[in-house]
């Protein structure tokens, strides 16, 4: 593989392009995006060696769609009637039902391959790439059957090489479990997030209060509004179930503390601290 | 002040030990705990020089109550019935209206200090103590006007030499802002890991789908539940009104999500994002 082309050179692309130049210098990184400023400043840190249209991607190896997932389903059946029949076109989207569905019967979906890295920040854009975000990080390949044999071949050893380690799983269940394990995340912090600054908007010095411990659970409300409203939106069905399990768990909590329960309230806590070990399984 | 006294030797209790001693090696610290067990443990990680009983405090320049909540409620009159005239008592606790009630009348009111250094992590005991934990962080100082002006003085000279920021608030205020900005995080934390515990108790493999988004917001569920839980109940009519609160902005999201009103969504999250700068203000 000699050109790669980014299409969406933020967080995600603009981190893959650091890390993927790096491991493999003598490879062209092409930067292609709505917006020239964005490509300005991507050349500008050095994110990518040139710019580059969507007319360009008849001479891309591989072709990496790291933008929101409403725009992803737009322009992919676009981006795989231009690619090559030996290059590759691969999405970095947090959903994957639409994404796939969108291209099933494109005439080239062999060359096109799903996939979901897990990693991030809470930033965005060209500014917000970081060189190694990809170190010990899982990426979710989904219907890995579909893609050329030799193009997912190459495609997974450059992930590979940068320390991402691949997992395999159906669009239908990535869906459902992303849900849990992120997207819920992200709401539960946007919603505490807004009924505290609800409440203390106009006691600004209570913020001085705020320890560790709510900036860690807050965190998540700093994400783009841009990038998680598509999301929410292909995902509503997972999403909407997650929520009303939240709720459900959290109503409960509340109902156990006014009828001062709380030896229910200290088991419910003492049965959630099990998450220990599953975040000391991580990574 | 020569001799320290810390009755719980924590992750609070033992923290402040560490950088009391380090700024004040003169000064001696005395360690007091229910499990001589935990004694040892802070005696073999040197952060109490000598162990002691509740029977020694009439030696004491100061004591610092750093257990939970419930437990400085019932000990602290016993402890400040103990102090000698020239002797402080400060309590570490994250509730202030209970703990300042209990020993309103109390003859030797003068020689008490509520506070709640805002510091912390998820993890308890003291192994958990590390040094410099107080470094930049604030302290809730309550009723400051009912304590001796020279033991006040002297205290929180100490306290602040270990890098605390001081503030003054009465304990109803506390109670109300911090349930808002320590004690909801927990709890909408605690639900999250149960949520998505519940959910996939039985498919581990779905972990290595949580990310660093997953991780942070859920942090927290590792609490300690013996702390806790008497946090939750002396705190629990401000605790209900931020869960319901929580409920309320939660269930209208999902509102939103479920009328297709994806506009809406995008602006909640937008108006959110005010968080950052709330974020970047602290510390």
């Amino acid at each position: 593989m000699k050109n790669i082309y980014i299409i969406g050179v933020g967080l995600i692309g603009g981190s893959l392009a650091i890390d993927i130049k790096k491991n493999n210098p003598d490879m062209v990184i092409h930067g292609i995006s709505r917006k020239d400023a964005t490509l300005e400043t991507a050349l500008s840190l050095n994110l990518i060696d040139k710019k580059a249209t969507l007319d360009d991607i008849e001479n891309a190896d591989l072709v990496i769609v790291s933008i929101p997932v409403d725009a992803t389903v737009k322009l992919l059946p676009t981006v795989l009637d231009k690619i090559s029949d030996n290059g590759l076109v691969v999405d970095a989207g947090s959903t994957k039902v639409d994404i796939c569905k969108v291209v099933e019967n494109h005439p080239k979906r062999r060359n096109f391959l799903a996939m979901h890295p897990i990693a991030g920040t809470e930033h965005s854009g060209p500014n917000a790439a970081i060189p190694n975000l990809f170190v010990g990080k899982t990426n979710i390949i989904c219907e890995v059957e579909k893609t050329a044999f030799k193009l997912q071949e190459k495609a997974l050893k450059l992930f590979a090489d940068i320390g991402m380690r691949m997992r395999y799983m159906n669009p239908v269940a990535h869906d459902k479990h992303i849900a849990y394990m992120s997207h819920l995340s992200h709401i539960s912090s946007f919603m505490l997030g807004k009924t505290v600054i609800d409440k203390e908007k106009n006691e600004r010095d209570i913020f001085d209060m705020a320890g560790s411990g709510f900036a860690s659970t807050v965190r998540l409300a700093k994400s783009s509004p841009e990038m998680w409203t598509p999301i929410f939106k292909q995902n509503k069905t997972n999403v909407i179930e997650t929520l009303e399990e939240y709720i459900i768990n959290l109503t409960h909590f509340k109902e156990l503390m006014k009828q001062d329960d709380f030896d229910a309230i200290f088991n419910e806590m003492k049965d959630t601290n099990y998450i220990k070990d599953i975040l000391n399984g991580m990574g």
